[in-house]
């Protein structure tokens, strides 16, 4: 499989992760989101994905179909490599997983994109500082949340649920990851930060960390 | 089943959809996200869902635990009642759909939320055209990649995904209504009008519509 991604982009630290911890080799191709005003808006990647974000993936074995966003590509990992399983079976714990996931996909990530910050600097005008603010805000109003719905619940274990690592670990580690480069206040969320670090102890989370990926810098 | 939902709210109007196209019975609980300050943000209502969005879904046949999350709620119904099936069978299919799905989800919706387009407001100052502009921009923005995904996919029929009404419809629709209430120039987007058009005929459609809600204003 390929995996085209951006070392620091967090949709592609998910995908990384829920590959590593299914034990599928792939091959990184990076896509760098800066340089020569973004390699996601050649004609060779918009053909990949017209919408011109990272990750896609694109697994030969099924037909080099690419494909896009990444809850989608897990589910997918989920369905055709069921083992090690990402979420539970019962529907109603699926639920609650899949939940723990969309509030950060749909109520963090969205906001604090690259080219939603670039629209608050150059259309908006907001300053330097605003923009920060505005980040920082999403960020700890959304994990607060996460907070909240694990701490009350009694199917929180060492990872988000239970005692393997699972779908919503494979989003909340890079969420934590972007919260903590832009010093977001995470002093209140003794759950979330005691998951990250035992997610931090495997190898399948290490493997993925920005840091270590080829096109780190 | 009981669904919290709010007439105007495209997250609601989605699992509408899903509840609909399954035959499934259900009472709305309306809540309202602009009266007394937001009845979103009631003890009684943040017991069932910390972050204070709708919809809430509690289906008491499984034991009336509070499902929240558009999506997840959608998957939820898929998997305890999977026919008329809302996801084809295929894994590559359904990366396809649910890819269009969050394209809709991540890319759209989270940006023009009550509460963003509230912090532009109250926080950063923008105008109120300037908020408009926004709205329309990530809506414009988010609907021409799916119209580019759809229109060039053969796997595009009558609805997102061939012959039969399914989750990325879902979506669509409600997403539509958005756009269409903020004036957005949809002139370009041949493929969605289409389909949009065809599931408005269905019924499932639209009992499912905010106009005809019980809180309907």
């Amino acid at each position: 499989m390929k995996l085209y991604a951006y070392f620091r982009s967090s949709a592609s630290y998910r995908v990384r992760i829920a590959l590593n911890l299914k034990g599928l080799d792939y091959e990184v191709v990076p896509v760098h989101l800066l340089k020569n005003g973004g390699q996601q808006f050649s004609q060779e990647y918009l053909q990949l994905n017209p919408d011109g974000l990272v990750p896609v993936l694109v697994d030969e074995s099924t037909g080099g179909e690419a494909l896009t966003q990444s809850l989608s590509i897990i589910e997918y990992l989920e369905e055709t490599h069921p083992e090690p399983r990402l979420l539970p079976e019962s529907p109603l714990d699926r639920a609650w997983v899949r939940s723990l996931a969309l509030t950060i996909a749909c109520e963090i990530h969205p906001l604090n994109n690259l080219r939603v910050l670039r629209y608050l600097m150059r259309e908006l005008k907001v300053s330097e500082e605003s923009k920060d603010t505005w980040y920082r805000h999403w960020c700890e109003h959304g994990l607060a949340s996460v907070e909240k719905m694990l701490s009350r619940d009694s199917r929180t274990g060492t990872f988000c649920y239970g005692e393997t690592p699972g779908l919503a670990d494979c989003l909340l580690v890079p969420q934590i990851a972007n919260a903590q480069r832009l010093q977001c206040d995470l002093s209140a969320m003794p759950t979330i930060m005691r998951i990250n670090a035992a997610c931090q102890e495997l190898e399948a989370f290490a493997k993925a960390a920005p840091a270590v990926q080829p096109d780190a810098e």
